[in-house]
């Protein structure tokens, strides 16, 4: 197994815009303040992206179980 | 990892009104008396919100299992 | 984080009578007579409420992860 | 935090016939037997109730993740 | 809380026929060879049984949080 | 409780071809190299079955808490 | 039980294209970095692909309990 963890592309991502998928067809975007093995995230400046358009969310805390997948931006 | 843990920005949220995503669609918000790291929930004069209008719930506790995500107000 | 519990809540409202939101659109109403840190609960004198009515349940002891919250009755 | 458990009224409840509601909208009616903390059941001369009528199920161990409440006979 | 446990009667219906609800509305009948406590269980000569008729399936062996209920034949 | 696991059919089937039930209806077969308690399971040669045909898929490794059940060839 | 651990394909599979089912229908193609114990997995050079065609996601962690199967590049 590797000597790195799956997460440790979260820790360059942190102060940085992260594009967020949750379960229930939900996407999020937001500035990745912290994180922890559970996938737990703060996100500041956030919003919610819909095909009707962003809400803006500002602060945010996520549950973790509810993330399917993150992407950092492009280095 | 971070030295700071996700969940501490509800600890500067106490004791003032947050946002928070259920599953199932649901939307509540309180006033945030209490939490734990299973993000169980204790809310203060806590309402439901539904497109219908919104529910008085008055007191309430919050599986935290339920939680997807959660907004403190704005600084 | 608190020094308080959000189940610490519950511990006041024992022997009155709550409203439980359960997963499935239930929801019932009966007097907390125990509870654990599962949020599975005893009730006595329980009863179902429904847009066609309520139903008499007795006692009844419900499995705490059904639980989606838990209103303890006005202070 | 009670020195009662809520499971505690299962055990005044042994030998006794109980109504249990399942996940998916399953009733179930038997002599509860056994049971445990995650409530799993055994029960016997059990029968599932639905709106057709009842089913003869005999002996019968249910999963307790499936259980939503149990109902002991009335005192 | 009960000396016995619920699935002790799962060791006296070891190489008797059982038959199994698991979610998704699928039933199975089988002989019963082994068993665990999180009610994996391993039948021998199993079928599913639906509406349509019953398939054959052989030896089988079944991941425990499908499982719903398991009735032992009768004594 | 029996001194066999239920698992232990599965080393026996190890390097025989073996049929999985998933979870939302997916079945697949393939030649069973390793399986851990979780029922984690890596196949080679693996196929989809589905109504309109099968697709080759070659090795997989398949996360156990999909698994319904899995059916070793007939001894 | 295996010496071998199911997940030892993908150590194998690292920095090679893998193809990995979600639940949901989800499908996604991307260079295997790393994975965990839970699958959780760093991919590189990410794309999902549905029947509509396939979108660029770059970088992307995967919560490993999404994961249905993951299929290593043909050896």
């Amino acid at each position: 197994m590797s000597v790195n963890k799956p997460m440790d592309i979260l820790n360059q991502a942190r102060e940085r815009r992260v594009l967020i998928r949750l379960r229930g067809n939900r996407r999020m975007r937001g500035i990745l303040k912290n994180y922890d093995i559970h996938l737990n995230l703060t996100l500041e400046d956030a919003e919610e992206i819909a095909s009707e358009g962003t809400t803006k969310l500002g602060d945010v805390i996520v549950r973790g179980d509810n993330v399917i997948m993150i992407s950092p931006p492009p280095k």
